[in-house]
C-alpha cells in the first residue's frame, strides 16, 4: 500500500471533492490561454514572465513575488533582469534579414547587447541553426556566460550572400528581481499537492504554454471546490526559480506530500510520466495506473537526473515526492526547443486529454481509502440488493460486477481503492464507484468508521 | 520457504505415505463413475444432489448432511427444494418438440412450474438457446428469482412453426433442506486440506462430474494409507453450499492449511491453476511446481473473485489457502454450459493425468521437509559410497545426480525439499529420491533429528 | 546496497590502487605463458603439477604446499601420486599407433599401468573417442577408480585393422603428496579477495592453462601496487586441492570477502558469470555490472552445484561468496574436453579482454564507497565550477555529464559508487571518475569523512 491512502476517511461529506470531470471545451479554452502567452518573449527573469503572469491572473488569484537581483538561493544567485527591446540583422541594402519583431527565437536568449557591423563569416559566429532541420529556427540561451547570439533558420543563413552587415541586438542587465507566481488552493489538511510549471521560454507553445495554461485552468476548476488536500500551483522559471521557491520556502517542503511538474501536455505524443526519485511514491502508483488506463502504451520512465524542475524538487536534500507529466518526452520530439513547437503543434483535445489525466489523478489522491465489508465471512447475497440487476442495465456492465467482486473481497482494511484498481486492473473510478454502491448498501465502511460504528460517504 | 516445511520430519515410519501412483486404469474408474451420476438432474437441492451422494457412497463412507430450508447461512437463506418430475413443449400435433425426459439441460434449472398453451412468439421469451452455437442447448439456471423457462438449440427453435404450442414445467418447491456429502480421511494430525467439489449442476460432464468422480476416488484410495494431514472431502452444491459447510464449520476453519476446489479435470485442455487470494500460500507453490512440471505451459492464474467456491473459501474473513485446480479453465471452453459438455468431451486419460497431479500436490504436502547435510563443509565423496555408480545405470541418470548435488548443496536445514526442487528446476519426486539416497548413506538428516542427534527415514 | 560497499572510505592516499590499465602486449603475455606450461601431462597429482608451478613462479613468489598421500581432507583421502613415464599402442609391425609422446591425451588420466598383447576387438573396451567428433581425441580420467585406458579419434580407431596389439602403460602410483600453489598479495586489511584456478588438466589450453597463466599475471601486477584487500591466488587441482586448502585453512575462510575460479579464459565465446549459492554477493553484483559493459550480451547464471572449485567453496558449510568467471561455459562448447581445446583456441585479444574484466572487478571491490553530497538541496552551480566546460570538451562528454548529475542526486550516503552506477546504467569507472571531480570541487565527501569534517581523496 505505497499510495498512503488516508489514515482516516476524508471529512468531505456530501459537499466534497468529487472530482473534475472534463467540461466541453476545457481544451480550448486551455488552448486558448496557451495562444495569448504564446507571443511573449519570456526568460529567467524580466517583464516577459510579469506579462504571462498577468494573463494567468484573469483566472486565478495569483500573488507574484518577486526575489531580488543578487540574493544568495543556495548555491546559486538571483542574474540580473533581462531586457530586450529589439534585434536584428541588415543586409548591405538595410533590408532586416532576421527580425526579432518576427519571433523572438531569433536572439539568443539572455544574450548581451551588440551594435556591430561585421562581415557574414564573422557574423556566423554568433548564429545558431539546426542543419538537420534547415527550416527551423532553434531556441538557444545563454543565462550564466555573458556573450550575444542569434537562432535563425539554416537554410536562410546559407542564402545570406557575404558581405558587411549591420547587427543589432537592443538589449541589457539591470538589478531587478526574478518573478514567479503562486496560487494556493486551500483544502481540509495543510498537506499539499504541489503543480509546478516553467514560465522562462519564449515563443514555445508546448514547452511551457501548454503547461502553464492548464495549471491555470485547473486551479480555476479546483477553487470551487473542497478538498482534502491543499493545492499549490507554481508558475516559476525554470531551474533557478525553483531553486528560489524551495530556498524561501523550507518550512513549506515538510507538507508536500505529492507533486507534478506539468510541462509539454498539448501535443499529440506519449503520455509520459517520469517518477520521482523515490520510484515508489504514492504519485508514481497514481500517475502509472492513470496513464495505463489512459492508453494503450503509455511511457513510464525511472527517475533520471536530467529535465525540469523535478531535478530540484528530487535532490537528496529534498527528495519530494515530485514526478514528472508530458505528453511526448521533452528532447526526443523533433519540435523540442525550434520554431516548430508553435500553436499548430498542439491541440485542444490533447490539452483536454492531459486535463482529464491530471483530473483523474486528483481525484484518486483525494479519494482513496482503506475500506472495510462488513460481511467479509463468504460473499453478500447482491441480487437480494439489486446490485445484479442495476449492474445488468449498465454498459460497464461486466467491468462494474468485476468491481464489486474485487472490492468486496479485498475490502479488509488493509487494501485501499488504488490497491484494489491495481490488483483488479480497473480504472479507479470504476473501483470507487463500486465502494459507493457497496457502501449504499452497508457492505462496506470506511476503516475508521468500522472502529467508530458508524459509516460516512465515501 | 513459503512452503512451510514440516517443523519437525513427519512421524510416518516406514508404514508412511509413499504416495499415490496413478494406478493402471485409474483414469477408467473415475471415468466410470463420472459416467454413473452424469444422467442425474441435480439442481441446488433436492434429490438429484442426494442420488449422486449416494453414488459416491459405495467407493467412501460418506457423510450426508441437511440443512432445512430456511437456515441462515451467514448472508444467504437456505432455498427450498426444487422438485422435477417433466417438462416438454408439445407442437399442434401433440408431439413433444422438447423433451426434458431426453435431456435435462431442456428446463432452466430450479424453474417454476408452468402450464399453458401459448402461441410461439410468447413462447420465445422463455426460451434460451445459443446464437453462435446453434446445434447446442444452454445450461442455464434461476435460483434466486422465481421465474420459469426452457433451453433449447438455436437451430432447433428455429425450425418450429408459428402456432400454439402446449408447455408443461410440471416441477414444484417444498420445504425440505440443502444437503451435502463430507469425507474425513483422518491423519496424524488434525490440521486439514480440504478438497472441495460442486454438485448441482445436472448433465454437464467436465463441470461437476469430472471433479465428484475424481475427488470420490481420490478419497477412497487414501482410505488405506498413513498420512499426516487429514483430508477433508466436501461435495456440496455451488455457493449456499460451500457457504452452508463454512457457517456450520467455522471452529474448523483454523485447521485448513491447504485447499483445492476440483471441477472441469476431464477434458484434454489446461492444466490451469488458479490461486489463493493469498498468492503465496504452500499450495500456490506446490500447484504451480506440479503444473510447471506436469505440462509444457501449464496456466497459471493469479486470483480473482470470480470462480467456483474458492470465492466463499478466500473471501476476507476467511482467506484460507484453496485455490482452484481445473484442465481447462472455467468459461473459456466453447463446450462450458452447454449440452456439448457430455461424455464425449471427457477421456479417461485426462482424468487420470489430473488424479496424478492431485496425487503429486498430497505427495509434497506429506513429505516436504527440512533437511541437513551431515557432511557440509566441501563435497562429499559420492564415488566411494555408490552413488555415481547408481547414477551409472539409472535411466534418470542426469536428473538424479544434479538431484543429488543440489540436496548436498542446499540442505543447511534452511532450504525444504520443495525449495530445493524449485531452485534445481527438478521435480520434487526426483529430488525427494535424491534425499532418500543420501539419508541411506548417512550423509543428510532431518533437521529436528539433527538436533536430537538420530535420523529418521523420509 | 548488497555490494557492502567500505564503511570507511579506503585509506589509500594518494599512491592508492589506482586500478589495473590493460597494458599494451598482456595479452601476449599471458598467451606465452599458457603455451609454455601446455605441453605439461598434469594430473591430480605429481610431476606435472609441480612443473606447471615452476613456471609461474617465475612470475610471482609462489609457495608450493605439498599435502601428503593418505592425509584426510574433510570426506577425502588425499590419493597417490600418478607416475606416467611412456603409453603407446604398436600394431603388427611394431609401429606406435597411438603415441604418449604425441599428445598426453592419449592416456587415461591417472590411468593404473598396463602391458599386455590384445586382439583389436578387447583393446577396444579400455579406448575411449568421440563418435560424434571423430577427429579429436577426447579427454578422460578415473582418478577414483583403478583401471586403463587410451583415449584416440575415432577415425584413426576405426582405420586400424584387426588383429594382436601391444600396449604399454608405463605408468604406476607412489605414496607422495598432492601439491598445490599459493600466492598472497597482501593488502591493508586481512580481508581477502580469493582467486583460484585448477592445474589438473594435462594439454588442455582454454581448460586451465589459460586461467593458470592469467591470474600468475594478474598477480605478478597487483604486486606492485596497495591495496586494500589482501589478494590470495590458489593453484591447485580440481576438487581435492580446493578440499584439501580449505581443510587446511579453515581459520582463513571467515576473512574471504569475495572470490573468484577463473577457468576457460582464452577463447571468443561469453563472457560468461556463475553466481556463488548466495546469488546477492557482492561478488555477484560486480561482476554482473563488469560484464554487462564489456559485452552487449553477457552469460549470467544463477549458481548451480556442478562445475569447478565454486562447488567446494560454495558447498553449504562455507556457503562463501565466490563465483566462476569464463568466456564460453565450460561443457558448452564442442573443443570442450578435447584434443581441440589447444593452443589454436585461445587468444592473446581474448586474454586481454578477460584480463581487463578482472581487473575491473578488482577497481570496483578496491573503490567502492559512499559518499556524500555537501549541498544536497537543490542542484549545485556547475557551469561556475567549470564542471560543463570541463565535459564539453571531453569525447565521453554525455556519459560523464549524466554521470555528474547521477552522483549529486545519489550520494546521500546510503547509495555506494556501484549502487549509483547500476542504477545510471553507466560503467563504474565513468562514475568514480565523475565522483573525483566533484570531491576536487568540494561537492562531495566520504560518508566518514562527512563525520569527521575532512575529505580524503577517492
Amino acid at each position: 500500500m505505497g499510495a498512503h491512502p488516508h489514515a482516516s476517511v476524508p471529512q468531505t461529506g456530501s459537499a466534497s471533492f468529487g472530482g473534475l470531470p472534463a467540461e466541453p471545451g476545457i481544451g480550448e479554452e486551455i488552448f486558448a490561454l496557451a495562444a495569448e502567452i504564446y507571443p511573449i518573449c519570456r526568460s529567467i527573469t524580466g517583464d516577459g514572465v510579469r506579462e504571462t503572469l498577468a494573463h494567468l491572473a484573469r483566472h486565478i488569484g495569483l500573488t507574484v513575488h518577486e526575489v531580488p537581483t543578487g540574493t544568495r538561493v543556495f548555491d546559486w544567485t538571483i542574474p540580473r533582469e533581462w531586457v530586450i527591446r529589439d534585434a536584428y540583422i541588415k543586409n548591405a541594402a538595410g533590408e532586416r534579414v532576421l527580425d526579432f519583431r518576427v519571433s523572438n527565437l531569433h536572439v539568443l536568449n539572455y544574450s548581451a547587447p551588440v551594435c556591430a557591423r561585421l562581415p557574414l563569416a564573422e557574423l556566423k559566429q554568433h548564429i545558431f541553426t539546426l542543419p538537420d532541420q534547415p527550416d527551423l529556427v532553434p531556441y538557444r540561451t545563454s543565462y550564466y556566460a555573458e556573450r550575444w547570439g542569434f537562432c535563425m533558420a539554416h537554410n536562410r543563413l546559407a542564402d545570406l550572400p557575404d558581405g558587411l552587415y549591420e547587427i543589432v541586438i537592443d538589449a541589457g542587465f539591470r538589478d531587478g528581481s526574478l518573478t514567479y507566481g503562486e496560487y494556493l488552493h486551500r483544502g481540509e489538511t495543510d498537506e499539499e499537492f504541489l503543480l509546478s510549471a516553467h514560465i522562462c521560454h519564449p515563443s514555445l507553445a508546448n514547452d511551457n504554454c501548454s503547461g502553464l495554461a492548464l495549471l491555470a485552468h485547473l486551479a480555476k476548476r479546483l477553487a470551487g471546490l473542497r478538498t482534502r488536500y491543499s493545492y499549490r500551483f507554481l508558475f516559476a522559471p525554470g531551474t533557478i526559480g525553483a531553486i528560489a521557491w524551495l530556498a524561501r520556502n523550507e518550512h513549506l517542503v515538510p507538507r508536500i506530500r505529492h507533486g507534478l511538474v506539468v510541462s509539454c501536455v498539448g501535443d499529440a505524443g506519449g503520455p509520459t510520466y517520469k517518477k520521482s526519485r523515490r520510484g515508489d511514491a504514492a504519485i508514481d502508483r497514481i500517475m502509472t495506473h492513470v496513464l495505463r488506463h489512459a492508453s494503450p502504451a503509455p511511457n513510464i520512465l525511472d527517475f533520471f537526473p536530467y529535465g525540469y524542475d523535478e531535478r530540484q524538487y528530487c535532490s537528496p536534500g529534498f527528495d519530494l515526492p515530485v514526478g514528472l507529466f508530458q505528453r511526448s518526452q521533452f528532447a526526443t520530439f523533433p519540435e523540442y526547443h525550434t520554431s516548430a513547437d508553435n500553436l499548430d503543434f498542439i491541440r485542444p483535445e490533447h490539452l483536454a486529454a492531459s486535463y482529464r489525466m491530471l483530473a483523474t489523478a486528483l481525484d484518486i489522491v483525494e479519494s482513496d481509502a482503506l475500506l472495510r465489508n462488513t460481511m467479509p465471512r463468504c460473499e453478500p447475497q447482491l441480487g437480494r440488493r439489486g446490485l445484479y440487476a442495476a449492474i445488468g442495465g449498465d454498459s460497464a456492465g461486466p467491468q462494474a460486477s468485476m468491481a464489486l467482486l474485487w472490492v468486496l473481497n479485498l475490502a479488509d482494511g488493509r487494501h485501499s481503492l488504488l490497491d484494489i484498481a491495481e490488483r483488479a486492473n480497473l480504472p479507479f473510478l470504476i473501483v470507487r464507484e463500486a465502494a459507493q454502491r457497496l457502501q449504499e448498501k452497508g457492505l462496506l465502511v470506511p476503516v475508521d468508521a468500522c472502529a467508530a460504528g458508524e459509516a460516512r460517504p465515501l
